[in-house]
């Protein structure tokens, strides 16, 4: 076999064999492969496409390119979810417990974020004493003493994805959704969960900015998941104006525990119930409507509280930030962002306010940043909401004070005043399926 | 500037500008920028093409990647010809003889050939002691004393288009056509000559197989002449059958020696005075009428050939093979393919026929093969001859007798016998010149 045909076949739009995948992602792997080629490959596919079996196989062969999670010795079933990421995205704080209360089995693995704020381990990591590099026994021994661990990615699962996405990001071929699925599928099955609930995040603060995108991505991921024995949904969620009203790493903790105890603010309930019982029906639940019963429940009961406080515990952090969350600190730096007149806010954009609190220092600017673990925002008003000029529409916390200058000028970048009040969109736009679009 | 940018501009469709294209070619040949980012971009032109003016750009950008001929101070108006390859195809020493008997300059360089016969030089090497690796200054000082030199082409000539054609090479991205119009002219302009004419062949044995895409690699190519201040015309030619009826090395010197002395086949002679008059026309030697009668001469007086035999005793080479080819010597291995069936030769695929002549030694397999200069093919009958049974159809020729067997089977595979005769094809299709196709 040879990689000139394989990239022959794709620039003329044909669909490559099992073989060929398979052959094409070992080579590669190991480095028999050279990036030029992978490159030309790449932006052919961008061109071209991939079928969705082609895009399965793509995605297995990447899954079995290192280690893979054996989850088949642990009880009940394995839940899994994954987000593409946004500004003030907590709700796997929120649902992991949620359906660990419920009884499934959640094992999951999670990256760091770079950019906006930190990913889901640094936010745990806000928490003191907890432990994020898990070995694969200790990761497993939490699982099953508690039904739930969170841990940082393995550096060995699907190595083929690493390289793969450090080529794409530099060769212009990222935004490709057979690859873009591929990349985010491929960790997801070397995981080794049995059902798996994706968040496909849509808008000025996401990697998708249109539904129809996010729709045909999500079908993507689904096919792929279908076609590799797992039962899989995706929601697709708005991610034009951020999720809650605390953004940054410990924010976010304090604002998913209130969530967890009943009295967090309501698009993120919403988002986190949604996604919590759509698990949950995948899980075998029952009906959708009785699985949202359920996950309510465990909101209501408190249990799904204990269950990130048993978690925390398990991983060496301290349970009781998580039943008194003040404990966790405040950022000795705040600053009011006040309205510069008065109306409604007509815009709040994600993505701006993503780097304003990146600025305050709760996201990384390069893979070397540190993360002051404190930092964030704190809104006060949202789209849609009135303000009066000089009222406050958001406090900026952070521990440097040289920092707090640039992020308020990014934040008021970001956020629009206008005359009237502007439509509101709907927070969960559409369910993908096996069954199609709804 | 970045080439990230560089490969999503191109991957939208948009053109490049001039700065950018410079600042690209530089970098990717000092090695600035890695073959992984270049293949991705080179995929990209493949998909998205280059506007004329782009590709105008590159090629000089290429040109000017090394080396530059400069032949200013040379008298007269300094000629080039560039053919895109065929079997048989031994214009080159018809052609540059003739113009310059003419009074053009010709200072030409020439590649060796891999596949099929050899290059030009690989031809006049086949001359005894003909050297085709003259220092610049040897090469300038042949012209100046006889107005005609063949050279093997400076490593040093355009170093951008050999890293850039051997990642193409590799990566399916040759058969762009901007790419493929940039790689001919890019050695073109580096080599300094003021006017150019163009054979681009067509058919089975040709890297163009249709007369549409032919003229437009053509039209690519006169368009890169126009921009870069060339006088340049280009004639699309038939290369379903081969040109002439010898293949190999010495058997199309002494061929091309015939048609010098007026004796040639006639398709040959028709494509040398095509090429010749409109090289003139070119130089400014008057209508197109006129320099076909002045190239016609020049055949007809003998000064021609005189002309070749003067290039080649200044080149070392002995003369009196000449003015004498039987000189040459003939392969002592000589075997005749006869006709399978009676009927009319519907086919001789000028591919299948150009491998069986490498199979005895007239081509290069390998860039480290060594040429049979004897070797290769005289051919008794062509496409719409009729043939008995048995009749000769071929000879082979060969220094060794155990190439005889494989090449005899390559070339009956090439050959296809019928009832009737084929509908007879032009021998030149078109002529693409500043003003368009004619």
């Amino acid at each position: 076999m040879r990689m000139y045909d394989i990239i022959m076949k794709k620039r003329s739009g044909l669909a490559l064999s099992e073989e060929e995948i398979r052959w094409m992602i070992t080579g590669y792997t190991k480095g028999d492969i050279p990036d030029y080629q992978m490159s030309a490959f790449l932006m052919a596919v961008y061109f071209k496409g991939m079928t969705d079996e082609e895009t399965a196989l793509l995605t297995d062969a990447m899954a079995k390119s290192g280690e893979q999670l054996d989850l088949s010795d642990l009880p009940g079933v394995k839940v899994d979810k994954h987000s593409t990421g946004g500004v003030g995205d907590k709700t796997t704080l929120i649902v992991a417990p949620v359906v660990a209360a419920c009884g499934c089995t959640v094992a999951k693995m999670s990256g760091r974020g770079l950019g906006h704020t930190g990913g889901t381990v640094d936010k745990l990591e806000s928490i003191p004493g907890t432990r994020t590099s898990l070995s694969k026994e200790e990761f497993l021994d939490v699982v099953r003493r508690t039904g739930i661990a969170v841990t940082g990615q393995s550096p060995n699962l699907a190595p083929a994805d690493k390289k793969l996405y450090a080529l794409r990001d530099v060769t212009a071929t990222v935004d490709s959704i057979p690859l873009i699925a591929a990349s985010i599928m491929s960790k997801k099955l070397a995981a080794g969960s049995d059902c798996i609930v994706l968040d496909v995040k849509t808008g000025s603060g996401a990697f998708m900015k249109t539904v129809e995108d996010s729709v045909l991505l999500a079908e993507k991921m689904v096919a792929i998941g279908v076609h590799n024995g797992k039962k899989i949904a995706a929601l697709i969620t708005n991610m034009d104006i951020p999720l809650g009203y605390q953004i940054g790493n410990s924010l976010e903790v304090e604002e998913a525990v209130r969530t967890l105890c009943g009295q967090g603010p309501k698009d993120l309930t919403e988002v986190s119930l949604a996604l919590a019982s759509q698990l949950l029906y995948l899980a075998g639940d029952g009906e959708l409507d009785h699985c949202r019963k359920l996950a309510q429940d465990a909101l209501n009961s408190g249990a799904a509280l204990e269950k990130l406080a048993a978690m925390i515990e398990a991983q060496g952090g301290d349970a009781d930030c998580v039943r008194h969350p003040e404990k966790l600190g405040r950022a000795p730096v705040e600053a009011d962002v006040t309205a510069e007149k008065s109306g409604y806010i007509t815009k709040m954009d994600s993505a701006g306010i993503g780097i304003a609190a990146m600025l305050l220092g709760a996201g990384r600017e390069t893979k070397e940043s540190e993360i002051d673990p404190l930092a964030g925002i704190i809104l006060k008003k949202k789209t849609g909401d009135s303000v009066k000029k000089g009222e406050p529409i958001a406090t900026l916390l952070t521990s440097d004070p040289a920092k707090v200058d640039a992020a308020k000028a990014r934040f008021l970048e970001a956020v629009s005043v206008g005359r009237t009040a502007p439509e509101k969109k709907p927070l969960i736009f559409a369910r993908v399926t096996e069954q199609g679009v709804e």
